[in-house]
């Protein structure tokens, strides 16, 4: 049986190939991922929906009891945030958080370590599922560009075993390029919106050609995630996620356009004061030593505090009536959008409250308070709960924020002109749904500074009879945002201090007259090419760079090449290292054997022998020491080593507005400035990224920049080996080998 | 009076250099923008709109007599596209065609001359609405793109009127790529698919911040293009252009799904045929010669013919009564996307036609015959009317093929599936105009290798509910077209022969193989360190190309950098040109005239003069040309000369894949490769495109290569200029100055 199953999977390989040559890899690997994260996304959903029943059955059951039913509705989140925290933290710490600065770095061609493994798509997916399920003000959609890029991640290392050329590293990139917009596409079933906002919020410059896969994948996945919902019978027939059902004939009046646009104009104040309230919360409780301390040593506390000051506000008997505490973000969203207006008009009947958006009202407080409270109650909560260290975004709750926001206003101008504006006959009164759309999208395009939100709301919403609106408060917010605060994915990436060259802002004419002379390191470290192994040694030992420049002589200074930092601790460590080392001990016992058999009688073999193998130990001790100053002393010999013929160049008069587009466009790291072929100094990205502090793990390896075949030796390893070296030469110990003579032989 | 508008003037100017300067240039110049191309977008469909009244009402008020009803039918487009050919010819032959495919190529790098001039914006503008006004099968919207240029390229020289950093050539780069946005977003009114698609029809790598420029102006634009039909008591509020009112609700079922695949794959071969018959008519009168021949010296003849053809075969009464003919193209796709099924259905009452939708209804032929007829004849008409020399697209006509194929299909489902596909309980009968619009998409999606014609049929339809089947046939009609011919915009490249680098396609592998060094020039021209101006020379006669290496020695060839050929042609025009030469000649004067003040006494002086000026000319003559052969052997002196010290350099090993990824990122028109320094071979893009034309009028300008300050010297001028020097040379002719010594003075 054992044989029979092999011989199965061996056709099912065989047959897998076949399709995969057929049909090209690209696209069966742009078809697989859609489906994973379709049913990942799917199954997830489903789970969070379980997660969110089981708190209000729980809630509802014990409504006899105030004192039980708050222990349940704040037990309960707090359970699943900290088992959330708790898991990602054990697992794969690196989970934590929303992922989207952490692909923007990776895309540029900086390699993150331990962020595509099968660990962290494990941490990141039951993290996530958790902490959505606690019903915090949390979002999925970063950690959704983050689940799709290792599941791209995963699928081409697994795909790599029917064969193929997955090794490629610029093909890599662009898969996760295009996985970005998969997680996007399929979180929100917005394929347009997802390949739009993933190349916003991820790329400085964009390959059209990525464009193509990116779309055809979001567009499967979210077929996919859309026909799962059909043939669960959830729906009738494929439609919008939040779909919205406004009059198509008169979406809005040319006069209300004032309206919207005070909407942009605020929400883009908004969205700045939430990055910087965001930064600030994180900024605090790192500064607050003692805070910090105590909460470096209960891990979960943060998380359960946070969750539990949140829950507790949120309690629907205590003031959570005045916020529509009892609602998922989901259902607010949904009553947020809703068609009618909620406010008193001029008409006899009252409007009904219908389903859940009865609990917009209260007894008291009119529908305004409840939504001023919900706003203002929301916003720093949110901002506070994006800081816990759980896989979370800040997208959704942003977006209902926002609708909030706009449906305040929509609210306000029915209940101001409750006739309508519209002055020809026809009465049209006005719709504050329509307001929430405009709302939703200008706040989360304020916050992420994109522009696609727009084109996320109508797929989302079914409806873009409000295009232009829409429009216009998205670019004012982002023109008003962008002013005032980086974006939200910029912000984390300047806490978190990853290696990523900040956008210059544009409009500002500085960046045309500084010049790259004005920047760059005049002092750089060189090899030459008639250097010794001694000059190697020193330049290895002061210098932390990467990579270092060849020149001709000290003289000339003219540029040859770079070698990788990596290369030249091989040629150092071929030239001292123990083969050679072993080589030079046996040709001296071969030459003291020669001269021993002349000079001792065979009488006394054997008493001497022990005496002088030990003078043999000492003499070879120093004179190894010998053997290694003199290797030191020795000209390279660059003949085996790799070295980058043609590193990127700059001239002293380029202009720091070019080289940054450069920089961006071909992910260089580092580029040398030269005056006629004379190497007169280097500009490196680290210079550029304030702080310029070495993240650990972190290792910059541009996509595009180098054309050697650089090989996929770890640093780390090698900084050791020289360091052992390093040790070895100066301690001048004997390497311990017992039988030099026969290890070399059998190496040769 | 003079004096006083003087001063307004002024006030005006300095009013306008603050508000730039407090503001931003670039809000301003992408405001003025968008407000210029709705304004000329409205008054153009104003005009042609008009137009097409004009011939409906001559038609319509000789319905007495059938052959003057004809003979009205037929002169008007034939007038109105003779007229629109001739003018265009005359004014700015540029102009003809889309525009499209020049501004792609223009974007790249390559300065196209004439194109961005006030001439060729008269004549496209007048050239597009007399063409549009002829009622032929024409589209605007590439003409719109060039349109959008011209103006932004117009707007940006009287910008720098008022001061201003407009002289930056990546900027203006910038901006060209909003304005094709805008373009796009003003004829349409579909501001989010007008950048979409104006991306993906001009790049290869777009920069990711011009995408906010581009949203923020075509927004603007079509915000007050619309605004302007409001205004104008057009429509009531701001709505789409081609409004639909598909029910929400159940916009289809999820079995419909193979027939919009099938409506996809169907667009994706038609789009092909249709590119391939545009490519095969063009071919086919260039190759014949003699029809050629005549065609060239009647230029209006074929224009003529064609739209004789053409409006002959729509005539109404005649066999246009069979493809509704006496519906405009904009009527076309209205009744082509009507809400109501056409074809009869098992329901007892007939359905009504009412408007312009009677069209489609014949008393001996079904709606079937009249769709198939018409997508037919439109199909080639489109095809051939694309050909004609005036200012042109092809993206409406195809659009509404699109949009009728789509209809043909929708009605056969109607008209198999009577009762709808749904089979729970309630009746959701097919709605064919849904499939329309799925068609159009996919089609136009197909001849533009697209995919944002999705977005652009949203914005146009005022409807998102059809987003997954229009996606799915989009992509598939993309995937099927793709694979078997080059986009329309491509096939103009090809056929103009314009300079763009093609599209590697992608899943060839054989791209990852082949290096630069199977495909490098070996045999690379250069000049020393130490050449002569003797070799500058004859390396400059020999070598066409635009720029020369720079090495250090013919035995080393370390590369140093680069040098204009410009750069060069001065070098050896000041070694040897006027000024020098005069010099030499006043030295000589100055020696002789000491000479002879010694030799001649006082007393002859007179007598003398004129013999020993003679003399002096003659002795001179053969003294320049010894002076010459002197100067040319002397050794280079590069000092005044810019050097591109850091030219773009690869090594032999890297892939093609790469080398065409760089050389499209940074828009490189050549690369050295070189080996540790030393200069082995170049790349040029040249090479790339096949045929390698020189075409008339080009040159290539890379936006981002080269480092140096180029000037902006016309590098024709210097050509004639060295060959002055070179005949001046070899004729040893003497320069015909009559003050040699005063002018020489005066310039000192």
């Amino acid at each position: 049986p054992f044989g029979h199953s092999c011989q199965m999977l061996g056709i099912v390989v065989g047959l897998c190939s076949f399709l995969i040559s057929r049909v090209g890899e690209d696209w069966i690997f742009l078809i697989l991922l859609g489906l994973v994260m379709a049913l990942v996304s799917w199954v997830m959903d489903f789970c969070i929906a379980l997660c969110l029943q089981a708190q209000k059955w729980m809630y509802g059951g014990l409504d006899s009891n105030l004192v039980l039913q708050y222990l349940a509705w704040v037990t309960y989140p707090v359970v699943l945030i900290s088992f959330s925290a708790g898991f990602t933290h054990i697992v794969a710490p690196q989970a934590a958080g929303s992922g989207i600065p952490e692909m923007k770095t990776i895309l540029r061609g900086v390699v993150l370590k331990e962020y595509l493994t099968l660990k962290t798509f494990v941490a990141k997916v039951i993290g996530l599922t958790c902490a959505l399920g606690s019903g915090m003000p949390l979002g999925k959609e970063g950690p959704f560009v983050h689940i799709a890029s290792l599941c791209a991640a995963l699928l081409s290392k697994f795909m790599s075993l029917f064969g193929g050329i997955y090794e490629n590293e610029s093909r890599n990139i662009e898969m996760l390029a295009a996985a970005c917009a998969v997680g996007v596409g399929c979180c929100f079933a917005a394929p347009i919106g997802g390949v739009l906002f993933s190349i916003e919020v991820t790329s400085t410059f964009f390959a059209v050609r990525n464009y193509w896969r990116g779309f055809f994948a979001a567009t499967f996945s979210a077929f996919i995630f859309r026909v799962l919902a059909v043939w669960n019978r959830d729906e009738e027939t494929i439609t919008a996620l939040f779909k919205t059902r406004f009059r198509l004939d008169f979406p809005f009046d040319l006069q209300e356009l004032p309206a919207f646009a005070v909407i942009g104009i605020a929400s883009g104040f908004g969205g700045a004061l939430f990055v910087y309230l965001n930064r600030l919360i994180v900024q605090f409780i790192r500064k607050q030593k003692a805070i910090n301390k105590f909460l470096m040593k209960k891990r979960l506390l943060y998380p359960a505090l946070v969750t539990l000051l949140i829950s507790t506000l949120t309690f629907p008997p205590g003031f959570g009536q005045f916020m529509a505490g009892q609602l998922t973000q989901k259902e607010s969203l949904v009553t947020l959008l809703d068609n009618r207006t909620w406010a008193k008009q001029g008409i006899a009947e009252e409007f009904e409250y219908i389903g859940h958006a009865a609990a917009w009202k209260h007894p008291q407080a009119n529908v305004f308070v409840t939504l001023v409270v919900f706003i203002v109650m929301k916003f720093w909560m949110s901002a506070l709960a994006t800081t816990i260290p759980v896989p979370c975004g800040a997208f959704m709750p942003v977006f209902v924020i926002g609708a909030a926001f706009g449906r305040l206003v929509g609210e306000s101008m029915a209940a101001w002109f409750p006739e309508g504006i519209h002055s020809d006959g026809v009465v049209y009164s006005i719709v504050p749904g329509g307001y929430a759309v405009v709302g939703a999208a200008a706040l989360s395009g304020a916050v992420t500074h994109t522009v696609s939100t727009a084109v996320i709301v109508f797929e989302l919403t079914g409806q873009i009879s409000h295009i232009l609106p829409i429009m216009i408060a998205v670019i004012l917010a982002n023109a008003v945002a962008q002013s005032l605060q980086p974006s939200i994915y910029d912000s984390i990436i300047r806490i978190k201090k990853l290696p990523y060259l900040p956008e210059l802002g544009w409009g500002h004419h500085e960046k045309y007259n500084i010049r790259v002379e004005d920047i760059m390191v005049r002092d750089v470290r060189y090899i030459t090419l008639n250097c010794t192994y001694r000059d190697l040694h020193d330049v290895l030992l002061t210098e932390r760079l990467k990579t270092l420049a060849l020149v001709e002589s000290t003289e000339s200074m003219i540029l040859l090449g770079s070698i990788e930092r990596a290369q030249l601790q091989t040629l150092l460590s071929q030239q001292l290292g123990r083969p050679r080392r072993l080589e030079y001990l046996r040709q001296q016992a071969q030459n003291e054997r020669k001269h021993m058999s002349v000079a001792s009688t065979p009488s006394s073999e054997e008493g001497n022998h022990k005496v002088n193998q030990e003078v043999r130990f000492q003499v070879s001790g120093w004179a190894i020491a010998e053997w290694e100053e003199q290797q030191l002393d020795e000209q390279v010999n660059f003949n085996n080593c790799k070295i980058d013929p043609a590193p990127f160049q700059l001239v002293e008069r380029t202009s720091l507005h070019k080289t940054h587009t450069i920089f961006s466009l071909l992910g260089l790291d580092h580029a040398y400035v030269t005056s006629i072929g004379r190497l007169i100094g280097v500009v490196s990205l680290r210079e550029a990224i304030e702080g310029s502090v070495t993240v650990k793990g972190v290792k910059v390896r541009p996509p595009l920049a180098s054309f050697r075949d650089s090989g996929t030796s770890s640093s780390d390893a090698e900084v050791t080996e020289l360091h052992k070296l390093w040790n070895r030469h100066t301690n001048l110990t004997l390497p311990r080998d017992p039988q030099p003579s026969d290890s070399d032989e059998k190496s040769q």
